[in-house]
């Protein structure tokens, strides 16, 4: 909090397959909605019409592989204009930005996931925001196997499914990681509890962090 | 040429409207294939499927304004993957990449010209490139008003071209600065000499650099 730059306040939710990323951010809207709490939704990678085409450019199945490093500019070109049009724009007019994934899943996936380098990242991360940081990473924290069943609704893992696993071992521990070095932004909600348990944690939350931005 | 990492050679050629680009550009492929050199011949930004794609978004009229920093990171996203698909292969097997365009124009058009921030151009330039450079940067050099006469075919400019031409005076400032700054990379030509001394003047300049690449 010490550097904010703008009045608004950014929260950023973050977190692995199974984790209820979805049912909880339809909580967190219902609860900015009934706190008269003005706030903007938004999701990466997207966010605007040029962001949305470069995401379709990165999901786009084809034959040609896409270089590491042109994946990486891509994903913060979407930032860079997201940032310019969308959250910079709502944070100085004084709301609440709610986003959908930001750029600690870029290190979650392509930093600890897949190995991407993450001085590039950080350079990238610089150069994008500055000193600009979500004033709050809300963390739906799951072990892996949990996560996958919810997904699998069943036990058993095949072969890919298995190497899907070790995969987003390595994404939660990169989470688990920032989470640890950046505590004040983080805010971990242990998602293996009842979907009660996980929204009375998030309410406490979104009254200790967000009650300014309230109205009457 | 103190620090080349590939057997083949990088050549580029840069310059401003109405400097000949095109014809010039051809006038090199013909001496390549007289000389047997093997080369590739592309251009920037572009040169694969995913660059052009990224070039498509680059240049598309749509009412959403393309954030400065978004457009940098495209083209350098644009240049990571035509670096990783064409160029860096091409240099690998040991053969001559002929670029229509590259770094130095992004220094000179968004740099010099737009104003767009030249460290954030150096930095990207870093992460996208390493150490990599042109081993040789042909700089096609000619006044301004005589290129846009050239281009107009006439000589009174109304006020958008007035406009036009102190940004592309910036532009070729820009380009004059590098070639001062990297002499070794740089081989400035007058073009505004006929065609046939342009070409005589090229003609010196390959036969010096790419003599060792030419075959029996």
């Amino acid at each position: 909090m010490s550097d904010r730059q703008y009045p608004g306040f950014f929260m950023t939710v973050e977190g692995g397959e199974g984790a209820g990323k979805t049912t909880n951010i339809a909580y967190i809207k219902e609860w900015l909605t009934t706190h008269n709490v003005e706030f903007v939704h938004t999701r990466e990678p997207g966010g605007t019409p040029l962001a949305e085409n470069i995401r379709e450019l990165l999901l786009a199945k084809t034959d040609e592989a896409i270089a590491e490093k042109a994946e990486l500019l891509l994903v913060f070109a979407a930032r860079a204009q997201h940032l310019d049009q969308v959250i910079i724009p709502a944070l100085q007019a004084g709301k609440v930005v709610l986003c959908d994934r930001f750029t600690d899943a870029t290190y979650a996936y392509q930093g600890a996931g897949r190995g991407l380098n993450k001085t590039d990242i950080a350079t990238l991360e610089g150069l994008v925001q500055g000193s600009l940081r979500p004033d709050l990473t809300l963390l739906l924290d799951l072990p892996v196997a949990a996560g996958m069943a919810r997904v699998n609704q069943r036990g058993d893992l095949d072969r890919f499914e298995q190497e899907a696993m070790t995969f987003f071992e390595r994404v939660r521990e990169g989470y688990l990681e920032r989470a640890a070095m950046f505590e004040n932004q983080y805010a971990i909600v242990d998602a293996s509890q009842s979907l009660e348990g996980v929204q009375a944690d998030i309410g406490v939350i979104l009254q200790n962090r967000l009650s300014a931005y309230a109205g009457e």
